[in-house]
């Protein structure tokens, strides 16, 4: 399988995360991308190619054009207060107040953003943009043939929405990628997010449209990230109806408990019949992540990349989150070899 | 003129504050109650008197009683989880999330919070309990005969909408107290905030009502916090339309400039013909104040008193901002003073 990689993803390397009332060092940081990479190598996955770059359009077929240009501009714009450390929101358009965009960077960063964990800084844009590319060089792959490909994408993508960063992500990768198969010819797309997380972002970017069917595995919101998205009740809207499914599930959760709910999954994308498949890989659903609450051990990302492959789909896999730094590359790659029957 | 005070401000004394990136010592913290306190001494602005306690239902009046109960029980919650910083919200319901309450303290925190520098701390729910109580207890002096008492509050309160915290503030003094006045017979209460930030809160807590009048000058929301409320074209809707007047003001506004929007809120204050005035009492338009933008001059904090004075209202102060912590207790008590014609 070919891996798209780009070193550029270490130009994100912020230092801090609001974390439990304190400024930590972020979960989402460098060596999880170079863990990653080295398994590829280590097990031999196949070819690994650095990104093409792309035009800013296919991003802004997903995202808004103003926050794109708040992103390109956020650092520059925060170090010219002179505020002493990375750019975070503190504040937000909440119940009942205006969704106008302020002229201050506090106020910018507070409309732009759904949380308040994830730091901007210097490198921050450069690193998403680069992620994107990842992401459109590994889909333009299977445009021109290839049956799969990893994305080794990092920043990851799934919590942004059409105008909103946060939960470590600003440009959603996987959206971007799944919108490029239609724009090349798919008739529909199955974006699967197997990340512990609620892919809140790639759900509300395709809430109300037919052509891409959203699935999402991931902890309950009642319980974890982001909290207010992702309830089983969430079925799309519109000409959308019915093309979003989502799986809340427990803390404790055990991989029989996940898989059922992946068979369930691939049942509705085999009869949804796509075209192309993305995934939106996280495996934060480890037992030891640091950050999550289900139980997988490191053979069942094996397991259920077996049952992905069986699907018999082009297949894009994007990379997304992870936190136990460790073990990141085994499990992710894991995936990968199950998908291939190795 | 009397004032009403409680040592039991002390008790919400959290460490950090979110600005610029970093976790700071509060800009809201205790030593400023003790300054407003003795420079009352000081000057012998009249007797001072410890607050009464009152039944929960006179702040449920304006709150959300779930919404005082996450108040009361967040800072266990929070113990519980074995997070070793101070309660702060990190994600929140953003555009086109759901408005549920996770079960999850970092849920609630976000449901229930319109901004992520305010840390709750052990004490925060005692202060801000007794911080109503020295507003009430002021307002009840007002009903038994007084003209006019000030309300020594810390915690402030005018950022707290009924289910929301933020900017310093968890319970809404001013609005419980003005309120109070509404259930002892008053038909019109006027509300004047002249807090530097727009007491986005009080307005929002009265904007469907013609019962209480609500104008604010404040710094304009595009520059200053809270940055999604306080524009000038939010004048009430409903029963509220026409009683809601905000006077957002430029970086650099000159005592001149904002003597004009005073004057011109007095004369709708005047024209309303309240039974009774409440005044959010911030002094953090002081030109020296570190985190806001008006250039008053302790001097005009007195001329200011006298013009609120020519209202001939019966006045109740509430004790809002101001962080310019050496100068706020001339800066609070020359208002009264100025109101006092000393």
């Amino acid at each position: 399988m070919l891996t798209v990689f780009s070193e550029k993803h270490a130009l994100h390397d912020s230092k801090t995360e609001l974390y439990g009332g304190e400024l930590v060092p972020p979960f989402e940081c460098p060596v999880r991308a170079e863990h990653i990479l080295q398994r590829v190598r280590d097990v031999g996955l196949g070819e690994i190619i650095a990104p093409q770059s792309f035009d800013i359009e296919a991003v802004t077929r997903i995202h808004d054009p103003a926050f794109i240009r708040f992103l390109e501009t956020c650092w520059e714009d925060w170090a010219a207060t002179g505020y002493k450390g990375e750019a975070m929101a503190i504040c937000w358009p909440a119940r009942g107040m205006q969704q106008r965009i302020p002229d201050h960077i506090d106020g910018k960063l507070g409309y732009y953003s759904l949380s308040a964990e994830t730091a901007i800084s210097n490198g921050t844009w450069e690193a998403a943009r680069t992620s994107v590319d990842v992401a459109l060089s590994a889909q333009a792959a299977l445009r021109d043939g290839a049956r799969e490909a990893f994305a080794l994408c990092r920043p990851p993508g799934h919590h942004a929405a059409g105008d909103m960063y946060g939960g470590y992500c600003f440009i959603n990768n996987a959206a971007v990628a799944a919108q490029a198969f239609l724009d090349q010819g798919a008739s529909r797309v199955a974006l699967l997010d197997v990340d512990f997380h609620h892919g809140n972002g790639s759900q509300a970017i395709f809430y109300d449209r037919s052509d891409v069917m959203f699935l999402s595995l991931h902890g309950d919101p009642r319980d974890a990230f982001p909290h207010f998205l992702g309830y089983a009740d969430e079925s799309g809207q519109g000409g959308g109806k019915g093309f979003n499914h989502n799986y809340p599930m427990a803390p404790g959760t055990s991989f029989k408990t996940w898989g059922d709910a992946l068979a369930d999954a691939c049942r509705k994308i085999n009869n949804y019949a796509p075209d192309a498949l993305v995934i939106s890989l996280g495996v934060d659903t480890f037992e030891h992540d640091p950050i999550s609450f289900f139980k997988l051990a490191s053979d069942d990302f094996k397991r259920y990349g077996a049952t992905i492959a069986a699907l018999n789909l082009p297949t894009l896999f994007i990379m997304e989150g992870g936190y136990a730094v460790e073990e990141i590359g085994i499990n992710a790659v894991n995936v990968l070899e199950g998908y291939e029957g190795r």
